[in-house]
Order: C-alpha cells, then structure tokens, then sequence
C-alpha cells in the first residue's frame, strides 16, 4: 500500500515572476510531487490555490496521507473554510509538511498557536543544515549536515512552540542560526516544519531535500484509520459509567443533554 | 513589587442559576480573586463578559501579569478580537490561566491549535488530584495529592498539545482520568491549565484549589517587560548582515521591501 | 524484512514460585514472545538472565531491533557491563521496551538519569489504562481504554523524567492514577515504558495488552543502520574546516590531540 | 533571602597551565563566584575537586540552592559517591548548572542517560548565541544574540535527550552550529547546560556570559523544601488504600514487606 501524498501550492510566483518560472517550469508543487514520485512507496499528486476549494475539498482529504504546503505571495487568499478543514484533517491523522515561507501559511498559524515570525534576508547565501537528531527517521541517509548553496536566510528567534523534537538546526553564511526541521503532534496528526525553499533557488531539485521530504512524508503517514468526530466532547451519563455511581450535589445540565461550547 | 492578576468570569450562570449564585455569591471571579489578594504578592483585580470590551482594553492588558480565565455557556459571545488581543499579550509576555470549562474558551483553542475536547458528566462525584512533578512551584505545598469530594468529571482523551510538564493527574470515582493541571508555553507567556471548578460546586473555596491558583500565578508570572512588536517578521538587509555577505542568484524582493505575510 | 525482537526475562519468580509458574509455564519471556510471534512482521526470540552474558553478547545485539525487557527480584544480578552495552544499543538506534517492575531495572534508571520510583500496592485490583494520545501507533486498534481486572497497582509520583509523549494514563481500583505508557528518546533509539504486567496476574495473555505490545515494537523499530561510535566526539581540526578560518588565541591542545573525557 | 549557589572546578588548567592561569589568576570558580555575588539575590562560594569530598560533603549540598559545575580534564576522578550524592540533591531539588567542558562530567552524563558528546576545535573563532526563546528568564536583559569573539566551537550533533526548553542555539565561524542553552528538569531539580566557557579565553568576564549565569541561578533555584526520601518506593497496603479495596488474586509479598529493587 503506498502513501498517498498531496503537494499543495498557491503557484503564484511561478506564473507571475520569470525568475522563478524559469527555475520551477512545472511549478514548485510539479518539482516535489516528481520527487516524491520517484519513491515506490508514495503516490504524490498536487493541489493549487487556483482550483475549486484551493483543491482541498473533503472528500480528496479523506483520501490524503499526507499534505504538503508551500506557500508565500498569497497567505491571505486561502479559504478559512478550507483552512479549518485541513486543521480538522491533521487532528484525526493526516500528516502535515510545511514549507519554507509556509511558515506564515494561515495552517501553521492555526496548528502552532503562536506568531510563527522569524528574521529574513533574500541574498542567496549559503546555508548549512546540521542535523541534531541522529538517525530520526527523517534525516535517514543525511550525515551530519548538508549544504545549500545559495537560499535565503530565516533568523532566530523563530516564533514557534517548543517542538516535539528538533531534527535540523542551519547555519547561515551571513550569521544567523534557524531551528530548519521541526516536529509537532496536534490530535492524531503528526506535523513537521521544514525550512528551505525559496522560490527563486533550485531547492527542491537537491538530492538532501528530496531524500528529506521523501522521509517526512513517511514519517508523517498515520496509517490508523483516521480519527471520527475528532472535535467531540460527549456526555458519559451516570447511568452507564465505568464505576458504580451515584449523582449527588447540584446540577446544570438535565440528563442528556449536550454540553456548552 | 506585587503581581497583577486579573481574574476573568463570563459571569453567567451566577446571574441566572439559582445553585450557582448560591455556591458564588460574589461571582466565580470574586472568590478566585479573593483568594488571591489573600496573598502579599499578589494584587487581584476581576474583569467580566458584560464589560465594554468584556474589560480587557489594551491598556487593561498592558498592566497585566497573569490573567485567570473561566468561562462556559457564553464562550461564543467572546469577541474575536479580544481573544486575539490576550493571545498577543500573552506571546509577550502575560501568563495566562485557564480554569475547568476554559478547555473550551476562544483564547484557548486559539493558543493550542487543538479541539481540546474531552468527555464529561456531571455528577458531584469525587476527584483526587495526584501530583505528577513533584516539587514543581505549582504544587509547592500541596503532598502527593488532594481531593475534591464532589466535581464534574473531565475524562481522556483530552484533546491538547503534548505540554511543556503534566503537573497534575486526576483519579475520578466513576472510573476516569484525566491530566488536570499542564503547562505550556506561547512566546515568552507561560499558559497552565487547572482542571476544577465546576460552578455548582464550591471548589473556588477549597484550601487546596486556592493554594494551586495563588502558586500558579507566581509561576506564570514572567518579569520582563512585554516583547514588542511580537509578529514583525524584520527584514536583515545584506548590507547590515552581521557577517560579510554579497547577494547572490535570483531575486523577489527589492532592498527594504515588507515580507509577504 | 521482519523486525528482529528479543524479549528479555530474568525468569526468577517463574522457576521459584508456585503462582507465577503456573500463570507462565512458559515464563513471562515465552509468553511474550508467542504473542509477538503471531505478526507476520516481527520474529521474536528470548534471552535470560541465566544465560552466559545474560544472553545479551554484542554479536546478539547488534542482530536485535527492539529489546523488551522483564525484570523483578534480580535488577542487581545484571552485570554492570551488559547494562552499558544495551546503553550503547539503544544511543545507536536498538529500540528498547521495559516492562512493569522494569522500572528499577538498571537499565532503565541508566537512560532516565532519575530514581524511576513509585508506589505500590499487590492486591489484584481493576486497572483501566486510557488512551491520552489518539491513534498513536503504540495505541493502534485500542479504543479509548481497556481494563485488566487484576494487576498490581503502580502510584504517582512516578520518578520519571517528563516524557516525550504519554500514551495511557491508569485509573486504579484502589484510588491511585499511574501515568502507564511514556514515550522516550536516548540518542537513536525509541524507547517505551508500559507498567502493566506483574507476575502473579495473566497480564501477557490479554488480548489489549498483546497489542500494545506488537505496536510498540513497531513504533520502536528504527531502520536506520546502528550509529557507529556512538559515543565519540571528533575534533575537527581548523584546516579541515567547512568554513575559512585562522585559529587565535591560546590553547591547550596540540593539532590532531585527543579531547579530555 | 538569597540563593546560596555553590561554584564547583576541578581547578586543574589554573594551576597547570600558564595560559589559563593568566586567563583566571582566581580560578574559573573565583571568576564566577564574584559574577554571581554581585548580584544582591546571590550568595555564592566555592568548591574544588581538591578539597576533601570535592567540597561537597552532604551538609553542604543540603545548604546549597543552585550547584554551578565546570570540569575537563579530571572528570575521571570526581568520586562516583560524589557523582550519587549530587544526583540525589537534584533530583530533590537543587538546581545544577553545567558549564562547557562539563558535557562530559559524570554528573551530566549520569543525569541525562547518554553520552553527551559532540565535535569540537579549538581555534578561538568567533561565536554568536542566538535567543531562541525570547524572554525566557535565562535570556532576560539579553536582546535577539550576544557575540564571543574568541571561543571554543561545539558543533551537532550534541549526544542529549529532547531538552524541555531550548534557549540558546550558536553560530560557530567555522560553519557549525550548537544548541548551546538546554533546560532540563530532573525529579524536583532544574537543569541548565550553558555552552561557553573555554578556559584560555576570557569568556567568564563577559558581560552577557555574566548576566545569562546570574539569570540561570534564579531561574535553577526550587525553594521548596528539599524532597524527602526521594528514591523511596513505599507500599500502600490494602487496608490503607484511599478506595474500599478487598485483596484478590496471586500474591508475591507478605503484608508490610519491602518491594525488590
């Protein structure tokens, strides 16, 4: 059974500026879905901002193990309908990729909780990502670091909570440091952070960053059937509790009824 | 210096239930409020629902340490912008406490980007608090445990974020459990969560409830002055990067240009 | 390709006492190891406490990919050596599970670096473990709880380190909670604490705890070829840096020297 | 009332070697000690391993709120009874600050269950702390980084378990990058790992170095009372269970009698 994997895009910048139609001719989203393609185990297909529902109607996130998201130019375009769709996808198990200046993606701002703000400088340095947790599943076949030639730069201190586990942390030539690989849980869904991107850098034609996108999508499948009615808080009356039990004390609710939201 | 607390009630079922007003005469926020100004450290002030802009103003915020947070039937009638407003002042800096029904309150989906559900029954049964992280400054003074002899029950799965520390663990008669007391952190704000407090039950006057909240507060409370500007997302420019650095490869953004958001 | 488990008993109660002998004809490890058996994926031996080396020779473990662990009455039999070679196969990537009473196994206080302490009491009362991570993988196919009708109790506080995720949660019979399935990283290597399974009860035939026991050596399972010389810290000398560099300053090393241990 | 912290060093490269004792004529110890008192809040002395029990007997570490440790090149001969006696502080309370080099004491590695390594130079090249928790109270008075301009490089990936909270990450000149400020908590203790501090530069006299120590004193410092017993695991007979509770089942132990260890 292989993992189904949707890389979404807003796929602006690759129609509207000639630098980055010229490095991404199929779009960002064609580049990583071909590279995810190239593994056996992953069926990639892709989604834009541009189609009904951006791409993203429920029934194809029924259908989806995993989400990729790249986005930059158009954060404020996305649907909140959609928006609250895929957060709701993520807490019963879907995985979830965010990429580059995704970081901004109203998605990751709803997942994380927290500004997701960070420093920035478009200079095509080098960086160099160093990985702090040997062996995690996605840094599989990465030795110690790897190196992008030219990317641009996000500075500390990153607006995020304090992750599940740290994978990647780059050096940047110009002297800053960026927390680049980080993991998350939100419900059932795991949920991993992946910094370069840049769109206007031949980024995701890199063997590194395929081989970790490759990984993140493996380690981001959930293969349980995913969570029903994830956002339920349902009454467990005293009459069929675990323990024998007796009510005492005052009341609001009458028996069966639904609590307040 | 003492810590500022204000201590926020929807300040509805006290109004308008018979138990309820009974139990609180002075309002849920009253008896958490004074409970707390029992304390030399602490100076606590009450804000409600029915307040010009519920009572939390900028300028109310600005003079806040740590703001308590209860809230039930009326979580819907909290405006969005309110809740965005504390969501900022606590990635600045402000601690925030949530209390019981509070799992569901705007202010806390919004931080944890979770549906932070649950079950629940409501029938005065028993709650023993055991503690999880011993010696943490929120349980200072209280032993291994304490007990509620009547409380609604919450039960796992609660739907939240992994946390920073589990403070609190609850036993419940009816053969549930349930994490009660988690920390977490949002910026430079410390947010814990406190499971009792169910308004038909008088648990705001337990000695052991108060000993919790006034501890939570000191330990919430962060010192420094609020971070400003807390979601700018500051261009480095090349010619300020803090190495020697020369732009290199292709371009989006003209010198000094805002970020895409 | 199956994942190599070895199920490690001291297989002490099983051969000295009457109860445990005939709950597990087969100790504890037979037990366990049919049960893991029973997936096509995992091919599961066993290894004691009797055996030369305790069964564990590197040769073994390098061949391991997860490692359960049983131990009660002989922690301090276990050769001191053994202990840091299991250290040293979980840092490069062996998953380990410890069982119940292996909370005091040396190994285990070996990678915590905390007393691992608890309360106890051996009265065959209810225990029900609540799931407090939906559809984690060490959860699979576990609704929201089971119950074991008769196991030893484990009480709170636990002298554990906070875990990198905490997957059930027991209520007992007798009053106490117990934070029963916790997740941990050492290095490369997963690691898992699940506290059912006191000797005297069938605790390893029941049909949840079956489960649980196949998914967390899945979870456990890390592909990834063992880290080698796990424990090393290279000096990288200033002419082989990834970056331009002229050393300054005073030092205390000559080029190419060891470091201090 | 002030924080009693107690500056430990091997006091080796002082008296050996005639650039460190240029560097710290009173000792890195003396350095720091007169750091830390000139802070109001802070009382603070000195312990070297020479003195007898390393200076610290259990009478002074049962008056000591925040232990600070820096070690190199005699790890080997801190006595394991010390290394116990240490651990069993923290573990009811005491704060532990490790200092550079000491990624490598016993008492780390002992504490974090693994090996703590890391690759390194010694070339005096420039350093840059980068804030990667803004606000946090070890980061207080510290803006967005502070610079070393000669220091030791410590390079991932660093052999640690997932910090609670990450503080501080490096820029190296030579191109790595480090996670130079690690919380930790450890029973009722708080645990900090600083980076700096390489003994033939001048790093201790730092400004930012100073504040960022002063800060971690307050920040490590648990005032309540040290944990009793805390690697006891005490029986809680039937008869005393906070539940009605009848006995059932096989038994191992005979009422009253100590659990195996």
């Amino acid at each position: 059974m292989t993992i189904r994997a949707v890389v979404w895009n807003e796929n602006v910048h690759e129609t509207e500026n000639a630098t980055v139609a010229k490095v991404y001719p199929d779009g960002i989203h064609g580049a990583i879905a071909a590279a995810l393609n190239a593994n056996d185990g992953i069926t990639a297909t892709t989604a834009t901002l541009q189609e009904p529902e951006h791409g993203l109607t429920a029934a194809r996130l029924a259908e989806t193990d995993v989400l990729l998201w790249w986005g930059h130019a158009a954060h404020g375009d996305v649907s909140d309908e959609v928006v609250e769709r895929v957060a709701e996808a993520v807490w019963g198990g879907m995985g979830l990729i965010l990429l580059h200046s995704a970081h901004f993606a109203k998605i990751f701002k709803r997942l994380m909780g927290t500004p997701c703000n960070l420093t920035w400088r478009e200079a095509g340095e080098r960086e160099r990502l160093w990985v702090t947790s040997r062996n995690h599943p996605i840094a599989a076949g990465i030795g110690d670091f790897f190196e992008l030639e030219n990317e641009e730069m996000y500075g500390e201190p990153f607006g995020v909570p304090e992750p599940l586990e740290t994978v990647f942390v780059s050096w940047f030539q110009g002297g800053e440091v960026f927390r680049s690989g980080l993991t998350y849980k939100r419900g059932a869904g795991n949920v991993f952070y992946f910094r370069p991107g840049h769109e206007t850098y031949p980024t995701y034609f890199d063997d590194n960053v395929k081989r970790v996108l490759t990984n993140a999508v493996k380690w981001a499948h959930n293969p349980a059937a995913r969570v029903a009615d994830v956002t339920d808080a349902p009454n467990v009356p005293v009459d069929t509790a675990l323990e024998p039990l007796t009510a005492r004390g005052g009341s609001l609710h009458a028996r069966g009824e639904e609590g307040f939201r």
